[in-house]
């Protein structure tokens, strides 16, 4: 109870200060979240994702063929299979995502801005990018704004925009102004993690993310997210899309990857 | 004998097959090194590095300042932190080094091409890019050229350019048409790895490395190199600069990182 009372009070006087802070910018609306949350199952909250370095062409494709198959929202893949993606999925209603300034998050936002519109105009109707999080781990809490402002003002009306907060490396503190920021400014989506870094996504960052942003912006639970039983787990605690490789094995609620046919 | 029979022949088998095919392109022609490799030590032969997605300014500016003061080659620092490591070392005679696409490597051309601009605007004038690594596990040579050349053409003249193989997610073959490739463009160096794989430089891979390039192009020994043995190791391998964030431990000798005074 007082941990929960703690934290309420937190986020209270973090969105407050970051409202009070921030006001200069209260044209920017807050958009309503497009996250696939249907009754049919997990299949449409599933960005299906392929960022490994080593990731070949064949690979995409055989990722987009699964993606197609199970109807998954998208495929999640690097800048650079972005065209190939578009290809492969012309006419699947499977839209293509990629991800911006990853995994480091440490690129200027002149290249964000930059690697954003590249994307958009290659096909990707999604982006998902990583905060500055030197800038965050050092309070520089305008330098985070900008830099995602930078980056929304590049996909708004074109795409819609995830921030990838990378929770392992915040505190909560640190994790509640960034998601206050990210509801001031009106992105569509935060989410935990880029599966890069030293921890995924977990049911109490999903809860808090959640908790702050409230019930109008999507959540993305990323990183780990392995079983049907995760997918439920991240669901229940607030999530409305799962980033994952473990598409194939969620949606068909396969207890794990590899124990159910060729997946 | 055999083995190194074996790769001498695969040198000479891969280096040849790459100069026939892309022969088209001889009038780029190979530059030379401008390694620091001096008789004073290790110091001029170090980029001082600090990648770390939660870097933060204040880690930045001590960076700098031990950079100056242990007259580093560079500080090598994510896009990001180089206007600030510009302003720190400015009449330090210490380079600023910055990386791209990094460290995946997966971005398009385009984007490298623009972070490479960006950062050579910001003060940076020497960029170590990450390789188009999915194209060349599947054997697509040609984007991975047009990928590098793309970084190069954007950088010569202005900037020195070091190619990062990534060579822990290559097969031994791939690390030599790789690093042929490296040459016949005429970038300035080829370096190991990224520090965020599966695994940093290992002298076996420097020593084969520095026999495709021969002598008068630059080979860089980055992730993993610790100490004073490690750095001596791999400057034997034929390693004309380090990349670590073991600078101070190296440079004075002390055998490892948190054994000598504060550092």
């Amino acid at each position: 109870m007082d941990k929960n009372l703690d934290m309420d009070l937190l986020i209270e006087r973090i969105t407050d200060e970051i409202y009070r802070k921030l006001s200069g910018d209260a044209s920017l609306n807050v958009s309503c979240s497009t996250g696939g949350q249907t009754a049919t199952g997990y299949a449409k909250m599933i960005d299906h994702t392929l960022l490994k370095a080593a990731a070949t062409a064949e690979d995409v494709r055989a990722l987009c063929a699964e993606a197609r198959a199970n109807q998954f929202f998208s495929v999640c893949v690097n800048p650079g299979f972005v065209p190939l993606s578009y290809e492969c999925l012309k006419g699947s209603g499977v839209a293509v995502c990629t991800v911006i300034g990853f995994p480091l998050g440490a690129n200027t936002t002149k290249t964000k801005v930059f690697e954003t519109k590249d994307a958009i105009d290659n096909g990707a109707t999604e982006v998902d990018m990583v905060i500055n999080i030197g800038a965050a781990k050092a309070g520089d809490w305008d330098l985070v704004k900008n830099d995602i402002e930078g980056v929304y003002m590049a996909a708004k009306g074109r795409a819609l925009l995830k921030v990838i907060i990378e929770s392992c490396l915040l505190t909560d503190e640190e994790k509640v102004r960034v998601c206050a920021i990210c509801k001031m400014i009106g992105v569509d989506f935060v989410k935990t993690s880029t599966g890069f870094s030293t921890g995924g996504a977990t049911v109490e960052d999903i809860r808090l993310m959640r908790k702050v942003v409230g019930p109008d912006m999507g959540v993305k639970a990323s990183g780990g997210v392995k079983s049907a039983a995760d997918a439920k787990a991240m669901i229940e605690a607030g999530a409305d899309r799962l980033g994952t490789s473990s598409g194939v094995a969620i949606s068909t609620g396969c207890p794990g990857k590899g124990k159910c046919g060729s997946y």
